[in-house]
């Protein structure tokens, strides 16, 4: 349960972390950040969504808290919790909010200490700009939150990590298997930021600019990527991403053999299926 | 020129019909209209945005038209006039709106009487509804409208079809030869199709809709697709749309690589070369 004497250490004050910091502290709860970025725990600080900061990792500091919430990169998690895991207060509850997850619980299980809990997250929440200057906590208020359980997660930590999610004010809080929420990330997230990006790279079309519709600026939104957390989080999703390229490909491909063969009954099939499906994802 | 005393007779009176005929009667024109469904000219009749209409052809009404504009499917176009072109006034101007050309020219040069002249057209609007009763002529204010001229085009002829785009408000006037337009939108408009409705059929999603943010809504828009026009709109423009599918498979297949083989540095040369591309396309 997330009491309200909890005290919350966010790792990591980007957009993320910001926007959990802000949410956390209008409820109420005491809120630390820790980041190596001088400026980011400053403006964090200053702006009042934190009550105490640091760039340097110290135990006194670390054990000060109850939850430990990393808003980083799921790599950076690992290693920071090889490296300072002692300095975690016993019975401390950590969460995250990759968007991988079966690479990170792997990982955990082979070294974490055996008297704190992770409790997976991944808060479906993003923006197009990044860093603590652009954090909200509105950017909560239409999205999803999906804890990851295991058979290892205890019902106080669900139920704290839960609480978490409502604090922060999430449309919708759900839990699905590790298997099953990285299938999902490689098919909704992962395999169409591939689409994006390829059909962005696939030909020079800057001078297709004053004839583009809603169709191509819709599909190439998410073309703007960060290279550096997407290419991460791809190859830590790697097996299932690539399932998930090998589905679609031999969909286009089945969807280009009948444009080839001229077969329109197959090809209206194929679209009447798409009608079909996409109208439950109206809104 | 689109002189004032000039009557336009619009053929098929469904979405872009109905918009067009809006338009142009508000701006003073006398607008006829044909349609098979009764229902769909009384519509137009009643609501006051043609002057007169029928549902058959006859030659006494097609001939009071300077300007006919054939708002149908592209093979419906070439059967029409196949059947009626005698019934159309000597000199008369003829346009058209659909998004093939190269198909369409050459099928007109084929058989089109030389005493009438052909100037093709494509509003590049739409709406996800169709139908005279959905039709409005402030879906333009945002649309670009492409010219595609030949050799054969004369200045009277381009500038009349220029003037009814300038009449009709659409925000950008342009000209592209035909190879150039089949190309264009064989890559931005009937890929991207392609593309959103492989990604709608691929797998059963249904049970992701809760999961489901931005990203694939938005890639997945217009995979609601009217299987009729979309066919037929692939087949005729069939040699171009494979060479962009084609495009998109070498590079798809080129980012795959980079996962399997872990290739981050080539990965995040793709993403940058996307967020640069995708970065002419903010507005």
């Amino acid at each position: 349960m997330l009491t309200n004497d909890k005290k919350i250490l966010i790792i990591g004050m980007g957009l993320l972390g910001g926007s959990y910091a802000e949410g956390l502290t209008d409820a109420g709860y005491y809120v630390g950040g820790l980041d190596v970025d001088k400026e980011a725990i400053r403006y964090a600080y200053d702006k009042g969504i934190i009550t105490s900061g640091d760039t340097v990792v110290r135990k006194q500091f670390v054990e000060m808290f109850d939850i430990v919430v990393f808003a980083v990169y799921p790599k950076v998690m690992i290693e920071w919790l090889k490296k300072y895991q002692s300095f975690i207060k016993p019975g401390a509850l950590i969460t995250d909010v990759t968007g991988v997850k079966g690479w990170l619980i792997n990982e955990l299980n082979s070294f974490l200490r055996t008297d704190v809990e992770f409790v997976g997250a991944h808060p479906m929440a993003g923006r197009e700009v990044g860093g603590v200057k652009n954090s909200t906590k509105e950017m909560f208020k239409e999205a999803n939150f999906i804890i990851t359980p295991t058979i290892k997660t205890t019902l106080t930590g669900m139920s704290t990590v839960r609480d978490i999610a409502e604090v922060l004010e999430f449309k919708n809080i759900t839990t699905l298997s590790v298997e099953e929420h990285d299938e999902m990330i490689g098919f909704l997230s992962q395999l169409t930021h591939c689409i994006a990006v390829t059909l962005m790279t696939c030909k020079e079309s800057s001078d297709l600019v004053e004839y583009t519709g809603d169709s191509f600026r819709d599909l190439t939104r998410i073309a703007k990527i960060n290279e550096n957390m997407w290419s991460e989080l791809f190859l830590l999703n790697k097996e299932e991403l690539l399932n998930q390229m090998n589905l679609f490909l031999k969909q286009f491909n089945e969807l280009k053999e009948t444009i080839e063969n001229d077969d329109v009954e197959k090809m209206k099939d194929i679209m009447r299926l798409s009608t079909i499906r996409r109208s439950y994802f109206d809104r």
